[in-house]
């Protein structure tokens, strides 16, 4: 039987400011990217966020970014890379404890934003952070884009990797994402994502920008939550899975 | 034979500024303060910091204060002590993070600034300082300043405290320290500072401002390295208390 | 005919995060309080709210408050009164600058939060936030809380001086705000709080929590804006007053 | 009569932490380039620098740069160009303000660190400081490197242009400066630096690295204070200029 993750950034409010509805979210997911403080989360929002992962036996995982709260870590920083180990193992350290306070533990790691983006070809900062996991703990698995210079690196480095792919993006027919600036990248039609995601977990295919099949290998699925017509999607792909007899299930 | 630990605070750098001879205090004191980000200190300082005090055998404290760059947590922030808790338990996390990836451990925690003033009397702030350090390890020793909120509440919850000694302070006839802002709240003369703290460590007794004896009971001693005279007093501290017979060793 | 001032607070997002519905708050009153960016508000968010305010032909006023993201202001910070007289200018300026990018400028000067209580009482703040107005233009009346150290000394340093009352806030007989710590401080009816706006500018009175008369007088009456109730209630108290005849117009 | 300006990075202390000699070198210099809060520098440390630079006869500048305290600066930021319009119109304001206080003004402005950098070669960037300056006040000067495309597009938006040599960097035989990243980038002979930047002013030409002699045109000299080396460079800079008859005074 097939077993596919949901994963999906929380932990996001900040202070007075709160963003996406992690409550609703929660029930939905296996894997919680829990942000670490550097673009968004306060002490107190993670402590919160990582409990709720803990009674909703959520996995939680670090969702490491750029020093960056004003650009919500949407910003490419051209840190350098040795600072960039730090800043990452700061994240993470801090994140473990707040974890631990709330009777779970870190189980991965997932870069988020523009860090997330950047990594995808730039090697120096993919190395970084490829450095922080291990300097923290090499049996941490990095949940990553298929094809991308971070997992190259990371499974060269003999961390495990996890290949994630996107409900709501299109796909190119070479089985990279449809860029953003581009009209169409984004999908809306909930019963369409749930279809495309059980096609992609059951058959290792999805229907790309041309209309042919391309294969991707996934084993979590990235699903939003940060705002109601998100969170009605995220269940919509969850109960599709479940009537095609997948099970939905963390990866860590 | 008796033993006395020296403690100072380290690490206390940010990004471009450099502040206080690290290097030069590192092999004169035996626990290192180091600062956790939220008053002073940026990730690759902290692990640059953790590497000095692991190469000297110096033990590593979470110099743990309030979230302020600009006041250098020197401001009192009348935070909620939930969050303060929080806030606590993240600076350690990260700290503890960064210390293993430069091969040595948190071993204690001592707050900082306005926070280590705030809570010799304040009970709230004291109570979430001691429920932190409680949620990350329970074996974790509190330094603080004897008769403090602090160390009765964390004597209270089972945590093991260490009472310090201030080199280069006044004390009153009561054994609590002369308010900075009196004239000769702070000692200038290294040789009258280490001869002071050769008395408190072998007599048990400092002479206050009133020309009387009076007991202090100390197992760490506190001092400074923010400026080249700060290095040279705790250089003449450590040498006298050798010279007495006294051993230099960490509390933890 | 009488004429009464409606403000309230905006420009309050920060970055990815969104708060408070300034869009439908704007049309309804007639002075906006906006965040300077030390609390809340980054510069576009700022920029853009001056250019609402400019639209609807509503007063800017600088929203001056603690340096303190994480807590949205909200935090007593026991801050030197030096630097907070360079803090409230650097604020104001920077507001201004902005202000005038959109076409408008900045017309008077209201506290935020922690430090809006705080001055209420803290006389050594209160002197920093009028002589850091002073500084700036000896021409920008301060917005604040009748009876307060703040107003009492603006006017002796030659201020002009604006009183507010608080529309869904209970009074005690002695005319000041009920302790938000006491059932009943926050009143939800938007009727009845119209009403009592009404009574309070025809007749300069409102009903305390005791039952009787008490004298309140204001120029301005304050409104929230930072949930859909919140506007709604606006909404009535600007459509009750003018109802009643009153002249809604910016007091700057 | 030949004039030149001489200019440096001032301001740039933050709370606790001290950079550089501005009082040493505020009696050397014709204009100060104040940071302005983002990079470096906090509204006291503003506010006193604008006081000095006053005291001396120093023309004030805004020196504005990317939001990151933490890389001070001097890391690359892929900002939105309508955000960094708002933040620089935003730290203006903020320093035309302490300025005021300080009984002096804002009379030119100069990006700093990476936003320098950036804007030689970035157009959406540069653009955006050219439209904040603009927005602010079209009469204040940019000061920047000669062949940027931020000077290009400054002319073209009709603000005045302002050129600069730096006295302690190689150029190439294009005119261009050696990379930092080659050897030989940065000059540290006082007496040799100072013997470049008389040829410089009086006959327009600097020996590039080939020995050639390269066109050079300047009205400012940019000159360092972050050390006690940089002081003196400034002073023998400054001192060399007066005996060839140059006189140093301000551009603005």
């Amino acid at each position: 039987m097939t077993t596919i993750d949901l994963n999906s950034d929380v932990g996001e409010s900040f202070g007075r400011w709160t963003l996406g509805d992690d409550e609703a979210l929660m029930p939905l997911i296996t894997s919680a990217n829990v942000a670490c403080g550097f673009h968004a989360g306060d002490p107190s929002t993670l402590r919160r966020t990582c409990a709720q992962a803990a009674l909703h036996g959520v996995s939680v995982g670090a969702q490491v970014g750029y020093r960056d709260l004003a650009g919500f870590g949407r910003r490419f920083i051209d840190i350098d890379p040795p600072e960039l180990v730090d800043d990452v193992i700061y994240q993470i350290g801090a994140l473990q404890a707040l974890a631990a306070a709330s009777g779970t533990a870190v189980r991965y790691v997932k870069p988020h934003g523009a860090l997330y983006n950047a990594i995808v070809h730039h090697r120096e900062q993919a190395a970084a952070v490829v450095e922080a996991v291990r300097a923290v703990d090499t049996t941490l698995p990095l949940l990553g884009l298929p094809g991308s210079v971070l997992l190259e690196l990371a499974e060269n480095a003999g961390l495990r990797t996890v290949r994630e792919a996107f409900a709501d993006r299109a796909y190119t027919p070479e089985g990279t994402l449809v860029s953003r600036r581009l009209t169409g990248a984004v999908l809306h039609d909930p019963a369409e994502v749930a279809a495309r995601m059980v096609r992609m977990v059951t058959d290792g295919v999805i229907t790309a920008v041309d209309g042919n099949d391309v294969t991707v290998t996934a084993e979590s699925i990235c699903v939003h939550g940060d705002s109601p017509g998100a969170v009605q999607m995220a269940a919509q792909v969850r109960a599709a899975l479940q009537r095609a007899g997948v099970t939905i299930g963390a990866f860590a």
